[in-house]
């Protein structure tokens, strides 16, 4: 994948110059705008998929990949299958799943084929509320924008 | 500096073409490879900085920027200042800044002005010990590889 961007170039040799020439900072703001645009719509994806109890779906999020990586406060879970097995354990039905909801969403594109996420989740269950803040590492596939590494934290339950 | 690469392209258009064809993922591991070693240097001084109670050197790893954010479990802090007046509050002298060490360090470069690292951090001190998980995006910039968004957790005080 970290090769694509020199395959492009390979192909497209012959006119590179002009275009790197005519590329500007607008050009590249409508490129990360497509980007950002794109990964809120993977977000927004996952956020239903949860809330119709579809781990499944939710999972397509995800790099299917046994170096995805999630991290906090257990340590770090190494592999697709493991995050999945790991959501199913501590979400086994709908009521434990409750009703997620992701907010405060910030996309910082790193270059065009990677960007790191900021956010907050919240999730609303008949006998609790929990929620904290979240990092995403995304990079930019064949198949679309996957999440690569995340690393999701509890607020401290200070007042 | 997210412009760098294609303002590279364009100072060196009349040779990309050629360049690009005979990239291969050997160039690409060397790049990689330089930047591996550049973030770990980047650790290794802020391992050494916090161990002999010198904060100021420590936040050298970080960009100095008011985009700069750090999450935990007690949200987010947002800026380089603020950061550092988080460091100094939560650790306002050498005993209780400890003895810290990174380990178990991986270095994913996302194309060739950025990474995510994650790694592991243990904190030892007079009165106790403490570590967890950390996430840290970084970019490459004029005067090298900085940290733009920390995301550390703390392990859970389980068994």
């Amino acid at each position: 994948m970290k090769l694509r961007a020199l395959s492009t170039l390979a192909m497209s040799g012959a006119t590179l110059f002009v275009l790197a020439s005519h590329q500007n900072s607008a050009g590249m703001t409508r490129i990360e705008d497509a980007s950002r645009a794109a990964i809120r719509a993977v977000l927004a994806e996952q956020q239903a998929a949860w809330n119709r109890g579809d781990v499944e779906n939710f999972m397509k999020g995800y790099w299917n990949s046994p170096d995805l990586s999630f991290a906090g406060s257990s340590g770090v879970t190494r592999g697709y299958e493991a995050v999945r097995t790991r959501y199913r354990k501590n979400y086994p039905d709908t009521k434990a799943m409750g009703h997620l909801e992701f907010s405060e969403i910030e996309v910082h594109p790193l270059g065009e084929d990677a960007a790191f996420v900021l956010g907050r989740w919240h999730l609303t269950r008949e006998s609790d509320e929990l929620g904290g803040v979240f990092t995403l590492v995304f990079e930019r596939f064949a198949d679309g924008w996957k999440i690569v590494h995340d690393h999701t934290s509890l607020n401290a339950k200070t007042p």
